[in-house]
């Protein structure tokens, strides 16, 4: 496997992808002016009654269930089919899923009735997707015991999508590849959104590379080297001057950065 | 004409005008903060049990469908028949009009149940509230080709408005007479919600002064003011940093650092 | 009365309590952003199919009516009554109260139908809610005449439960006893969402001490020590740093700091 996924943000900023997102009310704001800083095009619409159009539009859609109620879930739905039809890429965020059933239960709604093409997670989140034991609370703790790149890979096989964990270590898997990228930050989780953020990037990049594994995990990549650029302007005391920071490194980080700062491991394919 | 309008801010900032927006969830946050930051002061209501009496104590009324649902346009429409019984100016954001026909929609039946007293789009946004031809992508997509003063003019003259027309230029009309603004940074467009708060400062400032086309002309003035010093501030590379030096230069911006630095030329006056 | 509530922040940060917020779209946010830099963990949810799932693993519950509709009212209740049965505190925000008939009718409704543990509004909005006499201008206007010690011990008294009248003082109240915290800034009225927050701040110390008059005082000082040190070091004109800043404080900020620089002092009890 070359590395060349390290400088997909170069594509990104080229083509500046038209990415549709139907994210939760806290982060709204962040996540447009995450997509505008990093050079992709942003557009927020939730009504049933427009989400098929725009949809057909964009270069990609990013379903995050953070906030949701009926009339997003409805939406959701019709967009996301919207989205199969035309072949643009569905990205879900499943925020949260595992604290309470109803979230629990439209995952698995969105699942049945929309074929996703990536799973961007955290570890609790994947494993109550697919099922698994993990242990949860609210809808920030990812943390917990377990292989996470045993998770990914189990999720990416049983769901038939790639599947992103994200955490420490972030970990991309289409179930037969999988691909580790190790640039985590423990200020990120102090930040909201930044889990949001990176699931509307993987929309990005999905936009402009049809290979998802190495889209995710270029994304990935891209958005480690942020953040450390981020963190070594501000130190890791600063989580308000951090967040600035971080929309000022999405626009200034190069493809060159991304490759001398990622932290890249191939994990050993499992014969299935 | 004289040029006073270019002091406009010192009126908004004695009168402290009660701006309520019926805005989008992307930039609720950036648009309140905006408003206090230039001294004025921003309520937000949407419920339509409460909106006609929140409008009867505002001195102007912003609606923006840049996130409509139906909910919120039945609000709207509410809204404006209270605020147009009462006198008070309404400003209309028609933001995207033209990305989907539920938009497109909207902003016709707005215009025709509310008397608005402004509308400030894009250039993609305003030909299509008139049914011109202009290319748009999104809801971020203002640019393209064409003669933006005629375009304001012939707004202006067929919605029998004052017309605001953003971009690289900003050019109001009021049909008869169109004012061109020259201080538009390209910065501005990588950060969400800077056309929305534009919206609403215009709002402030047709709260202080029934001469919509100074109001709006005055407020272009002070907002390329804004951005300008922001920028020397911040440099046009730090799109984080830049948001929150904008806030500040919104506080700090008096009226004679409006008159330095606005760049305004009169078009001339076309018969009509 | 010892001080010791001073140092509340450090249970805070031990314990890390999950707050169940819901709150207006203006400053969910900031909210969000609030509570994690504290070291308390933030959600929110408004989903009436998951609001008595999330409390019910929540350590306190805040209800913010800034941008109230008919579906968070129910949503609300539901979350509120879920609370009672848990034992779980719950926080009442009545911004706006008083602005209009429908934001004075929904807090009647909220007190009437769930206990609440502690109301927290500036002078105007507490006056409402208690049928006193009070001068209000939209949803920031807190400031007007009369004595706020009175009006807080009053509306303690009346609504039995612990009250929190913040403005230039913070004065606290359970009817009985009443703490003043002389820490307010003007500055924090030029950032939307410092009142909503705070009341954030308020759950977060409820979460941790059941004697509620002393956790909202903890909350008052460490708050106002927090704007102290941001105010410090981007002073008073630059209202955009100062949000980041202040960001930033509410991480840095230790219970000896709070111990450094709250003002208190403790009305006198006045006999029922």
């Amino acid at each position: 496997m070359s590395h060349e996924f390290l400088t997909l943000i170069d594509r990104v900023r080229e083509q500046s992808p038209l990415v549709h997102n139907m994210t939760n009310v806290v982060v709204t704001n962040f996540v447009a002016n995450g997509l505008l800083a990093l050079g992709a095009s942003p557009v927020m619409a939730y009504a049933k009654e427009e989400v098929a159009e725009m949809v057909s539009i964009a270069n990609s859609l990013v379903l995050n269930i953070g906030t949701l109620r009926e009339p997003e879930v409805e939406a959701m739905i019709i967009a996301g089919q919207a989205a199969n039809e035309k072949g643009v890429p569905v990205v879900l965020d499943p925020v949260g899923a595992g604290a309470t059933p109803y979230r629990t239960n439209t995952v698995k709604r969105l699942l049945s009735e929309v074929n996703i093409s990536l799973l961007r997670g955290n570890a609790a989140e994947v494993a109550n997707v697919i099922g698994e034991e993990w242990q949860t609370r609210g809808v920030d703790s990812g943390t917990g015991e377990g292989n996470i790149t045993d998770l990914a890979r189990m999720a990416a096989q049983k769901l038939h999508m790639t599947v992103v964990v994200t955490g420490k270590d972030d970990v991309v898997s289409n179930g037969e590849e999988s691909i580790i990228i190790s640039n985590g930050h423990p200020l990120l989780t102090k930040v909201t959104g930044t889990g949001c953020l990176f699931s509307s990037v993987v929309g990005a990049f999905a936009s402009v590379e049809t290979n998802y594994l190495l889209a995710a995990a270029g994304a990935s990549a891209f958005y480690g080297a942020v953040a450390e650029r981020a963190i070594l302007a501000t130190g890791d005391q600063h989580v308000g001057t951090f967040q600035m920071e971080f929309l000022n490194q999405l626009m200034l980080t190069s493809s060159s950065d991304v490759v001398d700062l990622a932290k890249v491991s191939i994990a050993e394919v499992t014969s299935i």
